[in-house]
């Protein structure tokens, strides 16, 4: 049935052939410049989401909202930090997509029900929201965003719930799929992972300030310690009281941590699932090496995201590193597409080739991943026409065949390159004189915790937890 | 027990010493510029609204929506326009105020529930808004905005109603107090007016379009047809199929029309009401000649909106108009205030005097309205400094003397200045030569519907309808 | 030889048939808040230049300039003023216009030469510019501008003159036309009229603080001191030693007023060539009942500029005053216009018309000029169209059949309705009932100096300083 | 004396310790989306100047222009680009800095003068501007901007030059300095390097379109031919006739080319002075590694300018390279700063450490310049905080003793760190346990031409040309 799904899913949106970042969550509790501290989070989480970023603080009286399409440098100026006054607060960064995203959906969400006012910012995807949507709205909810994340609050609104720990406790216990989450009252910053712990979330200390963010990455930027992840199932209350801990009732409580965060997604500097992100890339890289050795004169990187691999690939195989492709660091900003009639310096906005590096050369590339492939074709073409004599391509991951269904925004299943086409076909495709991928085995292997302690799903069709059809809220959703 | 209340109502705020406008609302249906109608019918509504302004269109399958602080002008330019695309639409403007206003209490709202989106756009203030939303939150409703107007949707979305129809006017049912609504949903355009008509609302036409705006000038600017009013306690579902008009259910069906409408509020090229606001205010000029007659040697207006009944006492009592002072026209924009050491020049940003015309004169000083004085009592001092030799107020309706239960944003019963002085104590407060109100029955013999079918509770005290005690949310309703 | 350049000179603009305001010079010396004071008197000249603003600052040592396009309110919003820093400004507002004009020309000029910084506003037009400019291009200069302005500062920085005294004078004494200037250098506020007294230019004070400025409503607004003219052909330098002025030699010694800024541009509450507006346009309304008698009903103005004189009208002609015209106070903004099929709807943006006061009735209409007549012609039909029986068409000067070469943006000759048309092809073509201009002898009744001391060229031809031919630089001039 | 000037020139400003980027000039000919390449190509110079950006385009009758502060992706969107209509153009990006650089100094300059239009973009800095500017200013020219390069236009514009060739010629026989120049008038595009050849300028080809380009990663980008070098002191004529190409007259033609512009400036994918950045860097690298060798466990780079030294280090010494330094993407934008209280922040908004990688060993960090020593200093102490053993600085150049006359922003002699301390305090104060910097001979042994043909002035105190006092209008020039 999973596939019927994703066959017709074509609401799985990509953009440009590649995978997009997700979202970041940051909190911050305890510190006279809140906002100041979620600013400098977010800013270290832009990478997980460039389309839209908010912050929302509170003095214990009363919250200050401030959201904006953009990235963080350009929506939160200095007046508007000004304005957030208060000593805790959340943020989030949303990724970036086209079309039917708009302020509406921008993250936290900030409601008043009648316990107050609360705000939440969710990475993930809640794998049946569609079922507890239309629940809701036959008793007559109405929703103000087209988010799944929505709907968690509204399930904290039920009259029957006590507190706003049962509040949240009881909504999570109804609500499946995968969310690191981050709630603020005017008394609590709450922290929560979903059982699965598919996307990863941390808890840090900067003195007497508690920090909750996606990445270990945003508590360096501040000197902040990281103290341990929050552990699947828990949700965490942090107030002046202290933490408390309790954990969401459920029958599944088997970890499926996505294992593409270490290949893709975090930053190399970050820690993950108990290990950091740099030396697991550069493991696979070496394990690379050994699965697919490659007779070539130098290895290079796709970079920034296949530095590390690239790395572990040259040592194991003793093949020279070297700089062949250049990123212009000015991208990620809005860039003005050309008129029709120049489309062709497209590609060259993003990377630059040295040809005296590759000219006569036979090379190994190393890349994250292949999705569509265009991306991947496109660089091949370029790197022969500045004189590579042979083009080696090294994926460290194995072939994605399956969509995701926690929170990544793969294309649907016909579109994955992998499935449209056999390894000669491929071969052929791209134009590259090998292509070869890490085995799924090897890329376990170069992770730390049991191996079933991983979501696979998207390489191995292996889903760690059921889901109902993908519908127009997926396409939305973060 | 409603004395005790406005006594200590501090929320109900008011700024600058004067009476702010309320909200406006425009809806048109059947136009394939439906967005740009729109613009063209808030900016001539943009004296009922200066704080934000909004536009939400259909297609017919989607809805677009686009709200800012701001004047239309600043908030809809090119851009942003182009991209509201649909054939139905409606737009509000909202009244201008400071602090706790903001972003998120614009109009219209737009929401999704079990029937699909929706969005509202309303003028007028809902006076049992504190029991329903209590109400509301204590079976989980959560809010989005901090505004009465909400409420009505969380009433329509209730799940035992059965169509949009039934929805509209069942919520309508349960809600009390001043409101002219238009509702937007992908089938219908939806204009709804309380029972008591506290605020204006006409249904319009231009070809195959029909068009509902708060006043007829925005009928006006677009050539279009002023068709007639939406009835007290009419809703009127526009939509392909053609106009269905509902009645709302009540026990209260007495009419209770703002006259303050007629007195300064209304544009006076609109008809409201039934009659044309000028010709109105022509004649309360005249009946305050009647009442009131001063011995002088010019009549002068305070522009603009004392400019007809200044040209009616003129025309009563034979005294000469003049122009005494001028109305800088670039007013009502974002101005600077100079800081503390330079403050006495503020005064003088609105309004100019013509020395010349002043000086050695007495002088008939026709205005709307005095409700803190403060303004007033500046406005002698400048006269006398020019010249003037006597200065004789005379107001186009009676003392106000209880706060406004129905949209109008009036200081506390305390403040007004009526309420603190004594006739003698009020002239020599204002330092003018005489001052003339007319009387309650002398304004109501100038409008043509039956005396009872007009509210007059800011003159009078008799409020028409009952109010619960004005809370937290009357400071942001409109 | 005039008429042929003017009959072929298409390079003076106008916009939508109607006279453009011309710039206004504003300059404060010796206060704290210079910079404030520059923005609230750049703020009451704004009638005279809606296209860009600018103020420059001197501290004594460093200038320090803002310009932009756009209406001075939103030019200068709070951070920008708190930066312009110093005791000393000069202010300019520009002309709205369209194409061609850009931020380049916006004043003030602000240039760095031998004798260290100096700054410029203008108001007015230089009838020998080109031949200055080709005589300066042609031993070297380089201009950053295509304004006539900065002509001026290249003939200052001449290395033969001595001081800036002399350089001022030397250099104004070889340009020829219309100028109220404002200088500013670190160590004076210089004010300079050209020998005719064209354009306005006053003297204010306030404390300590000299004040200059194009009109006295700019030192009203800021309660200040009118102090007296700047008189035809003065140079006025005002330093810390306190005011010197200076004459400017010249052979040409007759004051050449423009009367049309008693009749259009300046404010009714100014005072300029010694008398106060709104009292010339009253006179210039009675003048025009006495020449130009009408039965009708009712007199309307055309608001806000024939106010003055329709009130005068009707005290001549006991023809009562109406409010028929009601003006949109938010006018003067950017306005979107309507895509081409809906064009029409272009007129009702600025003015409405009250038809309950129109219908049946036989108008007199009071305007204070026409152009072009295609607006006039569009007012009658739409007078018409609300019902009126009679439209009587009065205007309160003399037909204009000339263009201006001191600073007004009039259309070419050829453009000018009354070049166009007899009376009864005019009256035809707007298709009133009749239509009445004052007489020249009539216009300068109602002024209090001796007729030779005015500029009436535009009507009579008969221009007081011959001039060159106009070319590009003329569509450029202020 | 040379010595003296610089002991007190306090006006060669730095910015937080580091080097700042220089200016970079794009130009394009004969292509009908001229000003879009221009954009693509500053977007690939945004390296060389973050503080500016402009364009002026010339559709061969009109020029058109468009500065302001800002990045290249903010100064330019959408609708701006298509108001600059044209098929010639030139770019300029101007570098980053505070206080006293303002938009009146952004390029390219764009004035009219006796032969018309013509606009300039200037690398590089005149020696002789203070003269220069001094006599034009004593024969009465005057200024709009305090840059050195407007100086090269008011030379041209010598009425005794008989055309544009013979005025840009003679105008560059005057000036003294560096600079790479694109200047654009209606029928020419200009491109002209100083004799020296300090600063990098390339002439590039795409179909029928020339370009000129500060550097040839401009080139790429949009898939062009970089042609050839434009030579020390060529003039370079591109119209519609074709290609003319120029000697100016001079007496010291010897090239200095500026090697830094290898060791930093550059982008690493770009070829100046016949070779590419990148192997070059990588030889420095080898050749660092060779004279300054370290007994350490890995070799890390500061990014990204230290890759590929870092790269060539750990290639010679066999010493493995590693990732330990991770650069944000995000930074190059407005950041805002911390408060007081909150300071230590600052310095990981652009890196973070990857404490597994460095935990325990001892480091070779690679880094091509210590100017100030300050980031240096905190870069150790990070470092060894976050667990490294032994911290060896390798420096892919020689100590900088000397500030630069040639257009690079460097702090006075008395800050440059290496004019401070002897190698043994220096190693004391940036805590290090080594640090090892390049020699000349071998740093030159790195570069292919001729050793005389590179300037070495910042290191070796040789300015290969004599250079008067630096004054107030050094801080700006470019």
């Amino acid at each position: 049935m999973t596939k019927n799904l994703f066959q017709s899913g074509t609401e799985l949106r990509t953009h440009d052939s590649e995978l997009k970042d997700k979202c970041g969550v940051f909190g911050v509790f305890n510190h006279p410049d809140a906002a100041y501290l979620a600013y400098l989070g977010l800013y270290a989480l832009q990478h997980r989401g460039e389309e839209s970023a908010g912050i929302v603080v509170s003095d214990g009286k009363k919250m200050c909202s401030h959201r904006d399409m953009g990235h963080v440098q350009d929506v939160f100026h200095g007046a508007v930090l000004d304005r957030l006054k208060g000593d805790r607060a959340i943020g989030h960064v949303r990724y970036s997509t086209t079309g039917s995203s708009n302020l509406k959906n921008a993250q936290p969400i900030l409601v008043d029900y009648s316990r107050g006012e609360i705000a939440l910012g969710h990475n993930g995807n809640l794998v049946n929201a569609d079922i507890l949507r239309s629940e809701l709205e036959a008793y007559g909810s109405i929703f103000q965003t087209t988010t799944d994340s929505e709907i968690i609050i509204h399930l904290m609104a039920k009259p029957s719930l006590r507190n706003i720990q049962e509040g949240v406790v009881d909504a999570l216990a109804r609500v499946r799929g995968a969310y690191s989450l981050v709630f603020l009252t005017h008394e609590y910053l709450i922290a929560a992972r979903d059982p699965q712990g598919f996307r990863p979330l941390w808890l840090g200390k900067i003195g007497d300030t508690y920090l909750v963010s996606s990445e270990t990455c945003a508590f360096d930027i501040m000197d902040a310690e990281s103290v341990r992840e929050i552990e699947p199932g828990e949700v965490l209350f942090i107030s002046a009281k202290g933490l408390k801990s309790e954990k969401i009732p459920t029958f599944n409580s088997k970890a499926a941590h996505c294992i593409f965060e270490h290949v893709y997604f975090s930053r190399p500097d970050s820690k993950i699932f108990g290990e950091t992100v740099h030396t697991v890339r550069e493991k696979l890289g070496r394990q690379l090496a050994i699965e697919q050795p490659a007779k070539a004169d130098i290895v290079i990187p796709v970079p920034d995201s296949g530095n590390s691999a690239a790395l572990g690939f040259s040592q194991q195989s003793k093949i020279p590193l070297e700089v062949g492709i250049i990123r212009n660091h000015y991208v990620g900003r809005t860039f003005i597409q050309p008129s029709q009639g120049i489309r062709d310096f497209k590609v060259r906005v993003k990377f630059n080739l040295v040809k005296e590096v590759l000219k006569g050369k036979s090379i190994v590339v190393v890349d994250d991943s292949i999705v569509r492939g265009t991306t991947s074709k496109m660089r091949v073409k370029s790197l022969r026409k500045a004189g590579a004599k042979e083009v080696h391509l090294r994926i460290s991951c194995p072939p994605h065949r399956h969509p995701c269904a926690y929170g990544i925004d793969f294309p649907t299943k016909e579109e994955l390159i992998a499935n449209k086409y056999s390894h000669e076909e491929l071969k052929k495709y791209l134009d590259c004189d090998s292509i070869g991928y890490l085995s799924l085995e090897g890329m376990l292997n170069c992770v730390s915790l049991p191996k079933e302690n991983y979501c696979t799903a998207c390489w191995s069709g292996n889903y760690p937890l059921p889901f109902e059809a993908l519908n127009k809220y997926h396409a939305e959703k973060c």
